[in-house]
């Protein structure tokens, strides 16, 4: 479970779109949302768009591993195609707030990743907020009091990218992602094949 | 610091070769032995070679990191080329075994990688044992007994990574490399950096 948090801003869309095409083995974990699809949003692949009570429903039953309401819409990872990805042998990138990662972390203890993408600059992050954004100058205001209550929260993460470059924030991402599965408590079948290896195990 | 350990067939040194190549950040750390140089290797470059009443004379300054004696022979890496370079911001790799790992863990509790390189097969280690020595069976049998109780000892590292092909294996260590440096740990000036980005300090 890898999760990657940012201000919006900060170009993490573009960097998990560009790890998604690279990396086989990762499937984006899709949200479920109580709002009404924009304009060329895809259900299933953007978001799963349910009703209000059903989104209730599904909270009071634990069937979330992670939901907010922001903006008077309410947002939730479901359990279930995580936990089918999971057993498939993928890995899952989320893309959630920093109250996603602490009920994540809260929900998944063990084997959690967490990256935190962070602007190049503030006149770049300013810019980038702006440029994006045909909202009037109080929307942008509140957009940005929110990127930096959400970047306060980047040191609970254990990477820290700096997104200067997106290919060399992708490169980097990779690389964490590729230690992370070196890892030796994620190395199954380690223990026979050391047996193996010392002679003391079936060939 | 980056700790490689495998046992001797493993491929170890080709890594290590290829990867101070690739890593200008990385330097190796050069140990100091009290036995006579081979052929072909250089004083301060193989190793620092040292007599015997010097060595003793190091270990009871508690001049060396870590050291051992192996066949009548001891080794040691030296503290001070270690702790200047990474003062230098040089990351400082290790070539040594799982005791000596053990033994720099206890002196650099903090900031210490270690990864432990597997030979790909048994077939394959015995091979690269036979290949390399033009030692009788007795001691080709000893150095597979020695290469065993190395690798019983892989549980105690971080990472672990098997050499199939020498190419892949050093895109793993590099990947490690990357990803430990992005750790927020080690990540220098970051507070001040985001208090600028949420625009509470100097820009």
């Amino acid at each position: 479970m890898l999760v990657m948090s940012s201000p919006s801003g900060a170009g993490k869309t573009t960097i998990s779109r560009e790890l998604l095409a690279r990396e086989p083995e990762l499937t984006m974990s899709v949200s479920a949302t109580t709002r009404s699809p924009r304009l060329g949003e895809v259900e299933g692949k953007d978001y799963f768009f349910i009703p209000k009570e059903k989104f209730h429903q599904m909270v009071e039953n634990d069937e979330f591993l992670e939901h907010a309401t922001v903006f008077d819409n309410s947002y939730g990872t479901p359990r279930a195609p995580v936990e089918a990805a999971l057993k498939a042998g993928k890995d899952v990138l989320f893309d959630v707030d920093w109250q996603g990662t602490q009920q994540l972390a809260g929900k998944a203890r063990t084997d959690l990743v967490t990256i935190f993408i962070l602007p190049p600059s503030k006149p770049e992050l300013e810019n980038r907020l702006r440029t994006r954004a045909q909202d009037p100058e109080d929307v942008i205001q509140k957009r940005m009091a929110k990127a930096a209550d959400e970047m306060s929260h980047y040191d609970e993460y254990d990477y820290i990218v700096v997104n200067v470059d997106v290919a060399d924030s992708v490169a980097e991402v990779q690389a964490i992602l590729k230690a992370e599965r070196l890892k030796k408590m994620r190395r199954t079948g380690l223990y026979e094949f050391v047996r193996v290896l010392c002679g003391k195990g079936e060939e």
